[in-house]
């Protein structure tokens, strides 16, 4: 844990609940609450597709005290996704929910799916939240690059222990782990300590955690990643000390000394690759499927390289591989119950130090960060400027 | 039936019979079999991979009488498939077995997979099998294409039932109309009355058969096939007479019209297509998943276009539509029993009247028909010369 983020984290905290027992007479509270108990939120909105930068504003409005089933949430860590940016530019099958109801003359969608939020306020009829408590969201779409939101309880999934765990960490845990989780579960039943795993963009937020959910289960991984101009060495490193067993680039890959070594790997045979993960696309995925055990499945949850996979039928037929695809907002969707014990899952083993989430890029937003800082930070993640994930931890709002 | 099939049939199990019961001494008799019991067995063979016109090699030899578990038979029906021809040339994963036993100097294989045979002697551990007993193969690979063959008991599949059906009937069972079969009930499980299937090459052996199969089942289907220039409206009609639902071009399937055709089809959407089909690949297997209902499985057995299937990530990821392969050969190795069911059941609705065995194009083999002769039945076959299926009709062998 990287002590500045936890001393921010802390004291982050502490200021809000200051804020809500004192009245409204410093300039930070004037920032965050009028003086009739209305929250000053602000959002990055779009009035319509397109680039990030074209489209995305920051838009003020204010939130009044909640009743009835409602809450009214603070966001502390919201991390910027690709499918949040593809969202963004009317690309992605789910589109945001264009609203009137944040005091615009025109409709407008908030952007973000993912994010932890604290409850700071709550109805008198919700039940089972109290203020204080940490809470994620129970689907996509909700829209969490903003500083405050009201919302229905049921819309929410509460944190039941929060202890030990930084806002990056639950804030970041819906998407990326789950992802890894479920593909590695719900697709072929692995035999620990014997079976293997492939995967493609090992380097990516699901790829970290597959490695490291594949370690603890005992599922062997074979992991593909581009070769590194420069600190390549580092990053196979990175990924072994994950619990990667063999990181591979995708040119060593096809060569006839990599099959003699997965020959080797496996035994001579004896063991078998019998799941494979794919997010790049293109000729990499048959390249990959070469190697799988007959019968096994390659899923899709990704398609960095933009290319489709070119499937020869051989591989269909006469080898039994099957193609399928996961996407986790169906997954959340259709199993809220699975969502919240997955989740849970992964925060235990967080806490306990056997889950480490990824190299994060932090974003700070706080009430006077302007308009272009933010939008900047989410078109930066589209156009790979960022050297970990862009995450927006908020502070002092 | 056509009588002339009938009558040749009878006409030729007569024969035989008469074969066994009366001396050596017509000239049909010297042909079939010696005055030691031998048969004199005419075989198809290749001493290697290639074109069959270039490989293809009539080889005799003689069958000496069976002992302990070992059968000798007479083939009645043999039909030439696509993957017999694939086999030939190389390119099928699953290679014949070259043998040196039936008196060559080098290594030959035997051509043909599938086909119908009567048992005409046994050696004497051998149980639940008689002479004048029909019999189809247990496993690819047998090596049909020969008027004789001598193999163990256990190979083989006993016909358990053969009134009311002909040897091109009982011949062609184990392929098309098992593919066809699986195909329909082990990947999704469709509603009768309710869902549909849509599948491509639809007026092949196995799309034939699984019109029928699916009209027998309550299925609904939607066809497609290519614009024939000329004689397309008889095979719209011919398909439709069998229970296609819908008939409709690769190239009217991406129409406007039809999108909303499906639509009041599929009872304004409340319907839904489940299942395709694909033995063609190439662009048209997108063009059908589109309009498969999200979630539903493509099931590839075939591959007449030589394209591979170009996968789009958004089909597997969002749209949910998982890719599978079907092999006949790999499921009747997997499942012997579940083969012979369905062997059963299939010639039972043929029996029946309810299934109807597809247009052929017979060769008759005599035991003096020539070696150019049927050598040409299998190339043609592979240049689509034929009118018909292409099977060989065993004749006074």
């Amino acid at each position: 844990m990287a002590p500045s983020r936890a001393v921010f984290t802390a004291a982050s905290r502490t200021a809000v609940t200051a804020l809500r027992t004192h009245p409204p007479s410093t300039p930070i509270q004037r920032r965050c609450i009028s003086s009739f108990g209305y929250e000053q939120a602000k959002c990055l909105v779009l009035p319509n597709f397109g680039e990030p930068k074209d489209v995305l504003r920051l838009h003020g409005h204010s939130i009044s005290p909640p009743t009835g089933d409602l809450l009214t949430l603070r966001f502390i860590a919201s991390p910027i996704n690709p499918a949040d940016i593809n969202q963004i530019q009317g690309v992605y099958p789910t589109k945001p929910t264009f609203i009137t109801s944040l005091s615009t003359p025109e409709p407008i969608a908030v952007g973000g799916n993912e994010g932890v939020a604290e409850v700071i306020a709550k109805g008198g009829n919700v039940k089972g939240l109290e203020k204080g408590d940490w809470v994620i969201m129970r689907k996509q779409g909700f829209g969490t690059w903003r500083t405050h939101a009201q919302c229905k309880a049921e819309e929410v999934v509460k944190i039941e222990d929060k202890s030990g765990l930084r806002p990056e960490q639950v804030g970041t845990v819906s998407v990326n782990p789950c992802t890894a989780y479920r593909m590695l579960r719900d697709f072929v039943e692995l035999k620990p300590g014997q079976d293997w795993f492939m995967q493609n963009g090992a380097n990516s937020g699901v790829g970290r955690a597959a490695i490291q959910l594949g370690k603890l289960w005992g599922y062997k991984s074979i992991n593909v990643v581009r070769k590194r101009e420069s600190g390549h060495e580092q990053l196979v490193q990175d990924l072994k000390s994950l619990g990667a067993d063999v990181v591979v680039t995708d040119e060593e890959l096809n060569s006839k000394d990599f099959r003699d070594k997965i020959k080797e790997l496996t035994n001579g045979g004896r063991e078998q690759i019998r799941l494979g993960l794919n997010c790049v696309g293109g000729p990499l995925v048959n390249n990959m499927a070469k190697h799988l055990s007959p019968g096994s499945p390659m899923v899709t949850y990704g398609a960095m390289s933009k290319q489709p996979v070119n499937l020869p039928m051989g591989l269909l037929i006469f080898k039994n591989i099957n193609f399928h695809g996961f996407w986790v907002s169906r997954w959340s969707d259709q199993n809220p119950q699975q969502k919240e014990d997955c989740v849970r899952e992964i925060l235990d083993l967080t806490r306990q130090g056997k889950f480490q989430d990824i190299p994060m890029d932090p974003v700070t937003w706080e009430h006077t960060t302007k308009q272009e800082e933010l939008v900047n930070a989410v078109q930066g993640a589209l156009e790979g400027f960022r050297s970990g994930k862009g995450i927006f931890l908020f502070k002092n709002t």
